[in-house]
Parts: C-alpha cells; sequence; structure tokens
C-alpha cells in the first residue's frame, strides 16, 4: 500500500513555502502520489487602509499568478504535473477543509511565511494544521 | 540528491507514536534512509508519589523495553534496520538536540501520546518539536 496517494503543498511565495513545495514535489514523486499546490486569500484579515473588494481582488490575483509560476516551474524542472488550488477563507481552515474532502493523505507546510503582520492577526498556520484536522503535516523549517 | 538520509521518529508505545513509526518506516524504506527510534525519559517531570531514582528506573526500563520490542518488530516484518535511542531530560529538548547533533533530515512524531497528565506539564511535545529546532516535522494524528 503507498503511504501518499495525495499530498496537499501550502504556497505563499515565502522562501519557507518554497522549501516545503521542495519536499513535497520529492514526495509526490517517490510515492507517485498527485500533487496539489494550495493559495488561501485570507478573507478573516481586517483591512482599513484599501476597500475590502479591492484589495481581495489583488490578493486573488496575486495568489493566481504564484501559483501558475511554481506549477509551471514544477513542470518544466521536476517533470511533475501539480494541480493549483484557490481558495478564500481562513487559511489553516481551508487547508484543512481541502484535505478532508480530497482525502489527502498529507499536508506539506512551511513553519513561517504570510508575513509578520499577518501571521500576528491569523497565529501560526503551521501550528492551527498541527494542531486541527486528521490529516498528517509535515512542517518545514 | 535524496531528500531524507536520516529519520528520527519519536516512540512512546501510544497508538499515535506507532502511526508515526509506520510513516517513518516507509519513508526510510522508500529513501533508502536511517532510521533512528527514540524514547526519552522525561526527567523535568515532577514525581510525588514515588521516590524519584525510583522513577526514572521504572521510566528508564519501560523505554528499554518499548524500544527492543518495536525494532525487533520492524525488523521483523518490515526488514528494515532501525537503531533505538533512549535519552533522558526534557522530551522535545532531547529529540531536538539528537536530530541536530546527527544532522537528521525528519522527525517522525504522533500528535498526542506521553500521556494526558504528563503533556499537562510538558505541554504538546509535537507543538514544541513544530515551533523549535530546524528539523522539518512530520506529524501523524
Amino acid at each position: 500500500m503507498k503511504q501518499y496517494k495525495k499530498i496537499l503543498a501550502c504556497y505563499d511565495s515565502s522562501v519557507n513555502s518554497s522549501r516545503a513545495i521542495k519536499h513535497a514535489v520529492s514526495l509526490a514523486r517517490t510515492y507517485d502520489a498527485k500533487l496539489y499546490i494550495i493559495y488561501v486569500v485570507e478573507k478573516t484579515h481586517p483591512v482599513n487602509f484599501l476597500d475590502r473588494k479591492e484589495y481581495l481582488k489583488l490578493v486573488k490575483d496575486f495568489g493566481k499568478k504564484i501559483l501558475k509560476r511554481k506549477v509551471q516551474s514544477i513542470k518544466n524542472n521536476e517533470q511533475i504535473t501539480a494541480e493549483p488550488i484557490l481558495k478564500q477563507g481562513n487559511v489553516a481552515d481551508e487547508i484543512i477543509k481541502f484535505a478532508k474532502n480530497e482525502r489527502c493523505d498529507l499536508i506539506v507546510v512551511g513553519s513561517k511565511g504570510f508575513g509578520v503582520m499577518l501571521r500576528f492577526f491569523l497565529g501560526s498556520v503551521s501550528n492551527k494544521l498541527a494542531t486541527y484536522g486528521k490529516t498528517p503535516v509535515l512542517i518545514i523549517k
């Protein structure tokens, strides 16, 4: 029996999340697993400095762009097809929900990322993933 | 380049840690990595109900026994040679120290275990491993 059939890697373009992607790609190749790469547009973050709709559109466009780039670079450099996933909501909740719905065997996430301010508001996403949900979590430092 | 060359799995005979061992064994086989299995005798735990020395000896004997059994069962059932490691001190600190000194690429740990009371005193070992240290941590639920 394959230990990992579906791997969900969290990506936000930070150095830590790029390292997480590297591990996820190695595991997906080694276990011949399906690889998803997820970016979540944080909706619960309080926004004062911009119109809320405008802000969400900006972040959504950013997410689409970095996912597209990362999936392309994995295809070019690693010959692996990853599926990009864009969600909106609370980051940890959306990751846990997707992993559950798609029956992922493993979540791979960087220990930092999402920016200092955002982490201040959100708490550590990796800690939440480690504590809640049923899916094994690999935390990359 | 192999992603994982040295894997450190934490074991305390709990159901969760047994699941962690299963993942660690699969990864060690798949990546042809060296596998360590560690049990830490918690020394910082306050003991009132027994003589301290007597208590530590009991826990140490327990650790030795479960490590021996687990290593033997991995050898018999999985044809993999794991190295048992017994340490004394603070559980998370000793695991992080060993991983650093031996240059492990990965720590595999159950999200629970070590008993409800001990966790109350210690906090969650997996959370500490996820937060401190530099080694990637795989947390099994």
